[in-house]
């Protein structure tokens, strides 16, 4: 057993005004990421779950990116509202919440179906 | 395949002087996870491997901390002086740095010997 069972980095890049990419911190991922710390200790999974703040994860096309490790698994366009579902199915029960998944080869490469 | 093979994360958390648990950024770790990031660069594994700061890792006793994923080795008083090595060793040949690895059953617990 690893120091953590489930690592969540959540981006918190900020750009510059008008950058032509954006960036997650404009998108609230700093509000993500403190609901995320939030939940999980009033859950009491602190202990093995931690939600950390990351630089740019090179994904800012795909809005508020999330991803959860071990098993890298990448989440775009993550609100407040989806923190939620993030740990009730991925943290507690191991389902990754396939409709927030990044839908891009380059990311869940192994989810893709031909 | 994932989107990264290796996925390096350094703490970069910074808390007020004098504060008892310390923190990363005063030890350094900027300068770490920039040499990190540059040689990644110039040795042409940044499409598959990618170095990143992070929020507070909470292992602030053992000096600069980075993680890295899949397979969480977690390293401690890591300095640009060992970056290098780090990069050589464990990116490029997938063999842990043993003597920078951190010592305590909470962190690379797979790893203690009695």
């Amino acid at each position: 057993m690893k120091r953590f069972e489930k690592h969540i980095f959540i981006c918190e890049n900020k750009r510059p005004e008008g950058h032509p990419r954006g960036c997650c911190s404009e998108k609230n991922s700093p509000d993500v990421r403190e609901l995320f710390k939030k939940r999980i200790k009033e859950l009491g999974l602190n202990i093995t779950v931690r939600a950390n703040s990351a630089g740019c994860l090179d994904a800012c096309e795909h809005g508020v990116t999330v991803v959860i490790y071990p098993e890298q698994i990448w989440y775009g366009k993550v609100t407040v509202t989806d923190v939620e579902e993030i740990i009730q199915e991925h943290i507690v029960k191991n389902i990754p919440v396939e409709r927030l998944k990044i839908i891009d080869e380059k990311f869940n490469r192994d989810e893709i179906k031909i």
